[in-house]
């Protein structure tokens, strides 16, 4: 079902039709999803105020919407956000940064998620978990659970808010009510970059925008992921996690479908 | 009338008396601003509170209004910004990001401009357009429009608030009541990184803050912008828009006159 | 009392243990110190909200306070932050950037310093003499004064507050009420990277979350940087301050004891 010849395709329309994503995110991530966007072909915008969104979001092709740093001046604007998103049809992308970390972000998610269930959601094992009110805790924003951890969690989120789940780690997971797709391309210098989490999150929302089947959308960007990833870390001037993300950004500008090709990993 | 000799004459000034600038920017472009006037010799500060842009000032050679994450509370500091920067002769320059996409930025325009008309507007066609409150409508904060289709615009700006207007693109046009100027320095891949126009906005008030003519000054930095992207883009170690960004702040740092002779493409 | 086996030791232990290090800081070196602490082997966390940020201590191993850019609601979150830190034991490190610059940070200084006295504070000269209430005023965030200069406010902080603090220059002073140590270690490029300092902070944080005395936390942290900035110097592939701060991350990650044992400079 996801090929190669099928993750290149979503790419070639990025690359052609420019995408616009509107991302409400996290002031750490915000210059690394900017710049991934625009390696990949798309084109990206932050705006978070409350008497703004609506308006962004009138030539958006997707929202991403990120509780990584949040507050409640936030919390109304990624409410109102995701309201005029769902009444437009515009596909959104949930990114659970820290989840269960603290009342504030379990509260964000169980006020957001209601109000226009998410396109997509995508996090790791902890996160889902939280995310899926489960009695995980979870520890910061980085996760030492498995991926299969979660696959509960994941299953209860896709039942109530007809949501595909992805919980991400050293093999992706991508679940709808009818499918799960295994993703195992990546490398272990990922988790070592702040923000790439962030970054696979808008790589959804940019896949979303050209293609109508979030599963398939949601598993050609997670491989696109994992693959520049791979790509970056093979790469001759990689010499650690500050290296690492110079290169991610190349291969991803870069990426070639013979690059696909050679590398996809996808179950 | 704009030389290798002037412009040199501009940076050896920015490196000797280091000037302090002060941004109230967007949180995309913080980080790669500093870097920026780092780099080229000058000092960075970002401030934004409302009980606090006043101060700055009072240690400021320039003032930097960036709109590219708006919200009500920094509308209000930069109006109280401009108020002080204006008061004090402090030169203003004004980067009108993604004007045109909602109400929240082009009102901010409308309130931001008169109560104390930028020394230098910098932005591409679409936000020059939408600036100047003609009909074209922005698509998100990259042009898709050629510099010279703003020029119109820009002429009205420079009528109505006495403004220095740098349309910005494949050929950079620079327009006081008197003179214009255009700069063909620039490469490929520098609208593949995120906040570089946002950087060239920075890098005007620096030169603004040693250069008593803004034509010049937003001349000199359009160049220095241009010429650092075609020597980073030259460098061996560039191999796409990752690796561009870190040779762009090398290139800036190790710049020579010999670099801005060989390469200035001004006329 | 500092040796490379001790500074080592901590190393390792961050290493091992992973702490969670919570930062209120500013919107430029998010990025920045989120990615060192996690090349360092710790890990980062980012949050501001007035409700939120004692939850988040609930699972941290050190609060750093960064006064960057700030505002009214972020300085009621670092009291809060602070108070619940002082009452868990949890330790504090405190960076007053661009204090002396504007009396919105010197009154955020006057109003937190009392409510939790923090276990360290490391700024550069101006900020520790500003700290200090002494007659100093600061040009914005870039010293121009030797950290000698700032021994006199060191030490009456250290009087007044029970805190260690390090003047971060050329020369790292480090006082507590009973040692002095100065760390030779650093590179002249460093000044040249935005956030550098803030890099410094948060690594004596994850320093003191694993060592219980904040004197020989602050020393090995600084003592880190200096030599993290010495490798990346040296490093074949850093050609200005663009590829320093990538060289940087990579050699923080990749540092040896054989790295620490034949470049440290403390006495």
């Amino acid at each position: 079902m996801i090929t190669s010849e099928s993750v290149w395709q979503d790419i070639a329309t990025i690359r052609e039709k420019v995408p616009l994503v509107h991302s409400i995110t996290n002031y750490v991530a915000m210059n690394n999803t900017a710049n991934a966007l625009l390696a990949l072909g798309a084109s990206p915008v932050m705006a978070h105020a409350e008497n703004e969104v609506e308006d962004m979001l009138e030539i958006a092709g997707a929202l991403v919407v990120n509780i990584g740093t949040l507050s409640d001046p936030w919390i109304r604007a990624m409410k109102l956000a995701i309201e005029k998103a769902k009444s437009s049809g515009i596909p959104i992308v949930f990114d659970p940064v820290g989840a269960g970390a603290t009342g504030l972000r379990n509260n964000a998610i169980h006020v957001l998620f209601p109000s226009g269930p998410p396109t997509i959601i995508r996090g790791n094992a902890s996160e889902i978990n939280a995310a899926a009110a489960s009695a995980a805790t979870t520890r910061g924003v980085d996760s030492t659970e498995s991926s299969e951890s979660a696959l509960e969690s994941a299953k209860s989120l896709v039942e109530t808010y007809g949501s595909t789940v992805c919980i991400s780690g050293a093999v992706d997971y991508i679940l709808d009510g009818n499918n799960t797709v295994k993703v195992h391309n990546g490398h272990h210098l990922m988790p070592k970059v702040t923000a790439l989490g962030c970054t696979a999150t808008v790589l959804c929302a940019a896949f979303a925008s050209v293609n109508p089947s979030p599963l398939k959308a949601t598993a050609g960007a997670m491989a696109t992921m994992g693959i520049t990833g791979e790509l970056a870390a093979d790469s001759d001037y990689c010499r650690g996690p500050g290296s690492f993300q110079i290169a991610f950004l190349d291969a991803l500008y870069n990426m070639t479908f013979e690059d696909l090709r050679g590398k996809l990993r996808v179950e």
